[in-house]
Formats: structure tokens, sequence, C-alpha cells
């Protein structure tokens, strides 16, 4: 899809802002893969400052993985503002169902937020869609049909759903994408599922010119990630060095390969 | 060892959910090496959650190492909370002897909780058993008789001991076993005394069948660390590659190479 | 530069304690890099144990990049002990201009604490010098005369000042360097930046023996980090191969091989 390409391109040229509130275990990482792929990362946690940080941003990602209620009033705080100014808001909302704190999370950030995306494994949606919580501990497991669960929780939540797995699914309530592509060392680096949603959130960026729709937009950030994972895992040993080749290959990754053909569907 | 290797192929296959309330500098490799041994990690950190998150766990590791007045009273939560479920909690007590509040958090976890097995080097055991802090900073100096004061301070605290150092010393009270192997580069990563206690975490896991002792199952893990670190060393030209090397061959180890012929007095 | 090796060989062999408090993003790296430099990190957090866990210090880091009214509590207290104590206070005043908490930081620690060396980049030194706030984020970019600013900040504020950027700059308001050198793959890694300082602290610490001023010093940490760069970018293919590399060079580094021919001016 040469619009993908184009969209790379812009994301190099402009480094656009990505603000987080995110959690503690993968935050160096995902800067670094921000960093790598062609964006600007940055961090802020508190709730004092959350206004302010968010306004120089190009697109705002929300990541529940070690929540504390000052966090959630950060993240409310920072995404309100960020809708009010027009910057897109991406949630991750790890672990959903694993405590009422993190209940209480998710449910502010739906219903005073908005998410423009959000995007988990098939036990978090489910645990947004429908209540039920049949996760085990912050890493779910896939479901066999991601594609109709995104498509039902994106028309009851009214964002752009993305469910990753081993085949992961995009969708609007209307339109629907299955990628496919990645390998499964992926799931023995923690926060490659964080950063599924940090790099959504770059290419989304609200600095970027394109006529993409918000779905092709993140199914267009998942396909960089398995083609990079793919060859990041040809030259690897095991997930030590996946990881290193994994942000090299973020970084090397020409735009024209940015290829969609057999991988969505 | 036999059952060793059992135990790790078991590791391997049920994936041991090992939940972590632990220090902010190393929790990204924490996790790192729990999923490329073969678990599957968890951070959680507040105090509202603790008892929730430690529900799903197979087991639960401690570590002051970034402590705070809001995460002792998470640790002690979870702690009594996997006590009661019969999860076992291993205690990483991270530069004991360095402050009142430290010692604070080590006295109110060894007495609420009385964690399953205590991980720490010379210094920080010493301060345990004793009340001398002959530290400095976070990181110890290896002590002539680790064998002893291991086995002394079992009998005094109830806990199994672990004491690492350039040769490890585990005692339940009874049973004293010395391990050798490892390199000295492991100090030049920071994370490497966190990671022996994670692992030992792992080793002890719940769901695990084994008819190993504790001792025998902490020594388990040390003696992958150490198998583990020689193999990186051999191919590694400085800590930062060491390190990723390390993570790749936590992954790669066969079962069957989990030998303590040599290693274990 | 002869003293510089000299001063190489002796943290080396003393292994200085650098003790840290700072932000979550790069705290791990940090340490990491004082350990492969050939220090000895320590990272705290709480204001309870701030000025006990800075006795054992031989050099003090500050860094507001994830900064929390507790942690500036943390900081005013630690950094005021530590100058009661003769340890040298290194501030780097991360995305100063971006928020009210920040600016209130900055200003609570250059005013109660007056830090030895306050090293950021073009746009937090010009928010310190004029107040005004010109940075993206917390990436700032360099100006054409940082020489200058240097030297008047440096006046201004009473602290050893360090400008990093394409080319770095270091004034105490009197004597000015300039350092050339590094790699522009540095600014693809979180955490170079606050790495700098770091090293800087690693430099600066009270341990070491020698009759270098403080701005070569300073001047001699940046140097290293450049010559481990332009070494680390030869045998990387990206930024996630230089991270690991960088950690290596760090360690290999013989203390013969930090020159300062062609590179200060």
């Amino acid at each position: 899809m040469k619009e993908l390409s184009v969209l790379l391109k812009d994301i190099r040229k402009k480094k656009p802002l990505i603000h987080h509130i995110t959690n503690q275990v993968t935050m160096n990482f995902l800067a670094n893969g921000i960093l790598a792929a062609g964006g600007s990362p940055m961090m802020a946690l508190h709730y004092e400052e959350a206004e302010e940080a968010v306004m120089a941003a190009d697109a705002l990602v929300l990541n529940i993985g070690t929540v504390e209620p000052d966090s959630i009033k950060a993240m409310v705080l920072a995404g309100k503002k960020a809708k009010e100014l027009g910057i897109p808001v991406i949630l991750d909302p790890v672990g959903a169902g694993l405590s009422l704190l993190r209940k209480k999370a998710v449910e502010e950030l739906v219903e005073q937020v908005s998410p423009d995306v959000i995007c988990g494994n098939a036990a978090e949606i489910s645990f947004l869609y429908g209540g039920d919580w049949g996760g085990k501990g912050v890493d779910g497991d896939q479901s066999e049909n991601d594609d109709e669960l995104a498509l039902h929780a994106a028309s009851k939540l009214g964002s752009v759903i993305v469910i990753t797995g081993k085949k992961d699914a995009v969708s609007d309530g209307k339109e629907c994408i299955a990628i496919s592509g990645g390998h499964e060392i992926l799931s023995y680096v923690t926060g490659t599922g964080c950063f599924s949603t940090s790099l959504i959130g770059l290419f989304m960026a609200r600095s970027l010119e394109t006529g993409l729709s918000c779905c092709q937009r993140a199914a267009g950030a998942l396909t960089m990630l398995g083609i990079c994972a793919e060859r990041a895992k040809a030259v690897s040993a095991g997930p030590g060095s996946f990881q290193t080749a994994l942000l090299d290959e973020l970084y090397l990754l020409n735009p024209e390969d940015l290829n969609t053909a057999g991988r969505w569907s």
C-alpha cells in the first residue's frame, strides 16, 4: 500500500512527539522503539503537569500496566485535554479485569476520554466489551474470532478496536482488517504488546498528512512491527538478541518495504 | 540432577505466573529474564490491587530496591494473601541496612509475611541476622563464611536463606548447599542479583510437580543462572552484549544441561 | 590529556558510588552505563531515606525527567545533605520549561541546593538562564552559540554548565571547553543525554584524586562517551545494537585511549 510508505516517510521527516503516561516495566523499550521507528517519545507521570505536557504532543498513549490512583487522575486530565485539542488518544487496557483498580481506570478512561483507539489482547477487549475476565495475569490468550470481537467492541465502545494476537484484528465497527505476520518470539520479550500500542500512536499522529482511514493507519503500524519482527528473528539467537535486532530493523526499514501484500485480509 | 531437568521442562510447559512487587531500576530485565527462562512475569505496584493481583500468581517476588511507604503496604498485603493461599513468597532485601525505611520494610515483611525464601548478598543477610550493616550502597561484598551465615540466619528467621556472591550458599537451617559457577561479569549488569531472586521464584512456583526440597529448587535456579552466564560470557565482548546473550541462553538452555555435577557442594 | 587517563584508572580502581534520584524511563540504562564505565550506581527514590542514602555516595545525580512533588522533596533533601558533606551534586533539568512542576523543581534545586554542575540541552539551559522555553518535549535543538550560552549561564547560576548537542560546551563562567565527537545515532537511544550527566557525576566523584578542574572533569566524561559512541557505531547496525555495543565499549575502553587531541577546543 503506497500510502503507508508515504506515511512512514512523513514520520521520519516530522518525528512526531508521542506522549506517554505508561507503565514502569516497559517504558524504556517503548521510548527506544518510538525513536527507532522515527518518532520522538515523551514520558511524564504526574497529574500536576498532565495538561501542559500533552499540549506539545502529536499523539497521547495511555497504558495502565502499573496503574495507581494518581496516574488514573493524570491519564484522565491528559486525555481530556488531548481530545479538546484534537490530539489522538490511544489506550492500552493492560490486565483490564485483573483488579477493581484497573476496572475503574478503564471505565473512567472510556467514559471521560473516549479514546480514538483501544489496543489490547483478546482477554482485555472481551472484558471491556462484556465485563468477563478470562485473562491470566496481563497476558491474554488468543480467541478464535477476534475479527468479530473487534467489530462488536468497536460498535459498542465507539473507538477503533485493535486486538493483538497471533493474527491481529482492527475494526472501527464497519471496516475490519486482519493482519498476519510477525513471529511468536515477540511473546518472549516484555512490552511488545505495549509497543504495538505506542507504534499505533505514532502512525495516528496528528501532524501526519494522509488519506488513510484510522483502521488503515493502525493496521499499518502492526504491519511495520510484523515485518521488522520477522527480519529481526532471522538474525537472532533468542529473545535477547531479538529485542536488539528489532530496534535495529525498526530504524532500518525502508518505507518502500512497508508492504501489506499477503498480510491484510 | 535429573529432577532439575524435569522441573525446568515443567516450567517451560506450564509457564508459571511470577508476580513481582519490585524496584523500578531492574523490573524490565526481570520480566525479560522470567520470559526467557520459560515463565510468565507480572508486575503490579499499588496496594489497592495487591491482594487481587497475587491471586492468579504461582509465586510472589518482593524486592525493596526502590521501596516507598506505599509499596511496603502493597508488599505486606500481597505477601499475607499469598501465604494464605499457599503461594510461595520470595524476598530480596536490597540495601536492607541503608536506611530506616528499608529496615522497617524488611522487619515488617519478615514478621508479618514470613517469606519462604530470603535472597540477598552477604551484607543484607548479615543485617537481617544480626542488625549490623557493612554494606556499601546496595552492593555487598562477599564474606568468607557465607555457608555458616546462611545456616544460622535460616534457623533464626525460619526462611530458606540464599546468599549470592562469587559462590552462592543456600540453607534451610539444616541442609546447606554451596553453588559455584557463573562469571564475575554478572556484577557489571544491574539487576542480576534481583534476577537470581526472581528465578528462584520461578523454580519455587506452586504449580510445579517435583520431589525436590526448597533448598534444591533455589540452588537449581542459581545453577541455571550460572550455566547461562558462563555460556553468555563465552560469546560476548562486554556487559552490553553479555546481558543480551544471557537472555538468549536462558531461553536456549536444554533442560538436560541443567547439571549440578561439580557445581554443588 | 594524561590526567584523564589517570582519573579513569582511579575510577576503575575505586568504583565510586554514584547515587541517583532520577527518572523512571532511563534508570536501568544509567545503572548499566555507570557499571560499564567502572563506577557503582545506586538509585533510591523516597524522601524518607533521601538523607541517609546520600551519605555513602561519592556523587549525587538529580534528574527531573519524570519528576513528581514527592521526588522534588527527596532531591532537595538529598542535595542539601550532599552539599553539607562535600559530595558533588549534578543536575539534569530534563524538559525544564515544559510545565510549572518542572519549573518549580529546577528553581528549588538551583536555589536550595546550588548544584556543582548543571547538564542539559540548549533549550533547557536557555530556560534556566533566561526563562524562555523553546524546547519540543524533552529533546531540545542545538543552538548556534552554545559556548556563549554556557559561559553566561555559568556566571549567572554559579554552577559549571554543560550543554550537550552535536558539539558539547562546558563552562564555569571563565574557562570554556567545546568538545566534538560522538555520533548522531546517540539521539536514537533514549537516555544518552541522561547518561552524559551520570558519567559527569562519575568523573566528579569526591573519592578521586586529580588536579583537573571541574570543567576538565566534565569534559573528560563527555569525551569518554564520544569515543565509545564512535567505536560502538562502527560495529552496530542500528540503535539496538548500538546501545549494546556502547555498554561494551565503556567497559573495554583503555584509559590510555581517553585522548582529547583534536576533540577539545
